[in-house]
């Protein structure tokens, strides 16, 4: 693991940093791939995305929306400001972000055995992010309220097999939008030991969530280790705006760790092509990183590419279909050779409800992302319907999934115990194997196991009900929410959260912006 | 392509075979994949596994039995056989087959159009084999009926993702046992002009399944041209059978194809370890191939592997799980080494009903079948409840999911108009492509577009009926059927079909074995 846990920056804080994040790892519950990735371009075909990349970078540019200091900072650092338009000299910013970004960081949780590391050969499953509504069997869809944003959290914290807590695991549309970000944070904080996402809709709520991650980890903490993670999206194409810029600066500022996205579904942000997509998100990615480098050089991000096709028909976003997946390979590759974290994929779908174009459609998107080896995956359990619906029963279906990602990336046991050639030589032809002392030693172990499939006889699922795998679902979400159990939380902190997002709420009236 | 088309044979029959199946190969409708296969195994672990596989064929060795002339044949070709019980010297198997197997071959259809291509990069999709039970959402899991083989033929022939026609599409128990192959391969040859495998169940069905393919295709025609791939499954362990040795024999003699096909449940067939069921798979297949190349070297024959886990409470076959998708990838690649076509995967699943169960569990199957590069792949399409039932709906949500592989295998377009670059320099920041030049020119040929997936707005979707994916799949196999229409089919041949069937079924009474 040692080769993977270094930073660039050598001596000091970085060697510091990284003697830490490798005694965390040891530790950490995060998948650990011992695969290599799948590829689905060779050096030719990644080199040209990158001079494209960088064409784009050089003769068409990015705009930085309403963000004076940030047209500044890249003038300063050599790019060719007009307006706000800025274009930047070929190679410029891939020299910005491998002078100073980390290779991979550890982003630390309150309980520190739930620490993850991002990047290297780590991958770590979060919940969907972003969702207005939420759906279940019982209730159908509706909006989501705080009580189901606290459920998503609980859930997550509770499932073996998602690694982080999430950041909006669906919009508490019950809440005024100025004051959500403090009852989203607090219920991270408070219901889940998991690492947590920030809030991102404006650079005072980021600021908000850094001052609440300083109540629990203490303030100096922050200063050398990254405890917030943060999802910046672009306002593809080639435009970055204020709000995000605002909110990655404040992150950056305190140390704290943001995924720079690019959101593109090609045929609108982008062009309808794979090749042209990719160019496109590497450029945005880029120019926002070296941005994010500039305001605080060492500040971990993490190279994000959330990408789909359009249906050619309606325009409608589509998930699941194949030129999404040769994206995210080539991207997940992009990022490698750039040298930072990457972050895309999950289990995406535009089913309504979790049947099964829900499952094949996630499964098109969650296997290419671990086989691409994403490092931060984001929207991995509860995606319905494009991002508009968390789902409690495809929470409980994707988790399961996620589950069996956790076996594969460990690949194939080569032991004595794992060859079995003894089991093979005592058993000889036509002798079952149920019984033989190999299988009873590996009962415990052999096969992942699977909570919600139904494996039974056709009679024996017939007589349980005859329920499908949604019915199932809800009866474990249920269970989870019914058995869940708060980790603790010191009492202090507790009280001095209370006391803050009391203080904040205060300080300005509700409103819905 | 060429580099592919190849035959280790060369001159005379073996260079007209190669010279014809480039010919065909440019028109065949099959996959071609561009993509490198993706490897869990490095070398060392293929090498361990392949010397392993010798240990057990040297030290336990495997069964022959009830074939007193398969015996001789390996003893004669210098395998230990002390009874039923055939040991082969290390490296015996592998040279044999290496001497004489093809590396791919042509199996050629009774529409040259619909030839496919066996091994290298070619996939082929044909539908799920075996099951006694359909299940369509109208009348529920039921018997399977001739009438319902016959509309899973014409459902193959008609969707544009499945290549072959199948086998026992699913079992025709409305007809006696012995006389069931005699309609089943009629259909095949009727209903279908695709590519079709022949009957197993007893050697002289396979002999009827040769006489029915010479009167169609010419009774010369075959001695140099493969029309029927045939599937022979082991008795694992380490047991073949006389019927299917039988069947096998029948075949190769009249220069057609056979999968020799280890069939293993880990932990029940084989260990329950990974490496130790391929170990095993791998000998039980080299023995196999074996014996077929030395009936008749040169007969094609495709490396087989149907592996999967079971529950380690119940002893149920599971499917979808990691532990199969690592041996799937490891066989593949043992089977690129011993230089022969490779069959395994398809859509499997242990779902009752075409939920998220079984789409996950199908997915989870069927992508690897298709990232590690499968060349023939049964139970593409209908497959449920561990095999038991062929569904109707099931089977029309994963011929989509066949045809979303063969976008994926084409790799991204890096040709000018992929790249794009003019299009994003058009375009500049902020502006969406939906009606550039660039969109427009690409509308045909962008993104896979499913049938069967709903993307509209959920609005939409509910005041269409709120319908679930295998409710729109239901509206699509009826369509499907309705529409369909019969391949031309000389008269000549048709009225020889009908009487070759009628004077054997007329040749002996009904019989349920």
């Amino acid at each position: 693991m040692t080769d993977h846990a270094t930073h660039r920056r050598s001596g000091g804080r970085a060697a510091r940093q990284a003697a830490r994040a490798i005694a965390h790892a040891q530790t950490i519950p995060f998948l650990t791939r011992t695969l290599k990735p799948f590829e689905v371009l060779g050096e030719e075909g990644l080199s040209l995305i990158e001079h494209n990349a960088d064409t784009i970078l050089e003769e068409v540019g990015i705009e930085f929306r309403g963000d004076p200091a940030a047209l500044s900072l890249l003038r300063d650092a050599g790019a060719d400001v007009q307006g706000e338009l800025v274009r930047f000299p070929r190679g410029m910013c891939r020299r910005i972000v491998q002078a100073s970004a980390p290779r991979e960081f550890v982003q630390h949780a309150r309980n520190p055995e739930r620490s993850v590391r991002i990047g290297g050969n780590a991958t770590v499953f979060a919940p969907a992010y972003g969702s207005p509504f939420v759906r279940d069997l019982d209730n159908g869809r509706r909006y989501g309220t705080i009580e189901d944003f606290r459920n998503f959290v609980k859930l997550a914290y509770a499932s073996p097999y998602l690694h982080h807590s999430g950041g909006t695991v669906c919009e508490p549309v019950d809440l005024p939008v100025n004051k959500r970000h403090l009852e989203m944070v607090d219920a991270h904080l408070r219901y889940s030991d998991k690492p947590f996402m920030g809030s991102v809709t404006a650079p005072s709520r980021a600021q908000d969530t850094v001052e609440m991650a300083r109540i629990v980890f203490g303030a100096d903490y922050l200063e050398d280790h990254a405890v917030i993670l943060s999802l910046a999206n672009a306002s593809s194409p080639l435009v970055w705006d204020a709000s995000m810029l605002g909110a990655a600066r404040n992150y950056a500022l305190a140390n704290q760790a943001t995924l720079i996205t690019p959101f593109i579904l090609a045929g609108a942000m982008a062009p309808v092509t794979a090749a042209g997509a990719c160019a496109q998100t590497l450029a945005e990615a880029l120019a926002g990183m070296a941005f994010v480098q500039l305001v605080r050089p060492g500040a971990p991000v993490v190279f994000g590419s959330f990408a789909s096709s359009i249906s050619m028909q309606s325009g409608a976003p589509t998930f699941g279909t194949p030129e999404p997946a040769l994206i995210l390979y080539a991207m997940a590759a992009l990022a490698r050779r750039l040298g930072v974290p990457f972050r895309s994929g999950g289990s995406l779908c535009a089913s309504k409800v979790p049947d099964a174009q829900a499952a094949y459609e996630s499964a098109a998107t969650l296997q290419p992302t671990v086989l691409a080896g994403v490092n931060f995956v984001l929207h991995a359990a509860g995606w319905l319907e494009g991002g508009l619906a968390m789902g409690y029963e495809k929470f409980v279906l994707d988790a399961d999934q996620c589950g069996m990602m956790g076996v594969f990336v460990d690949g194939m046991d080569l032991s004595e115990n794992g060859q079995a050639l003894d089991a093979i030589r005592e058993n000889g032809p036509g002798q079952h194997f149920l019984g033989t002392a190999h299988t009873l030693a590996n009962f415990e172990t052999a096969f992942y196991r699977s909570e919600l499939a139904d494996n039974n006889s056709f009679e024996q699922w017939f007589e349980d009900g005859s329920l499908d795998a949604a019915q199932r679902a809800n009866a474990i979400w249920k269970r989870m929410l019914a058995e869940y159990e708060q980790p603790p939380l010191d009492p202090g902190v507790d009280e001095a959260l209370r006391e803050f997002v009391a203080r904040r709420k205060a300080s300005e009236p509700d409103s819905d912006v």
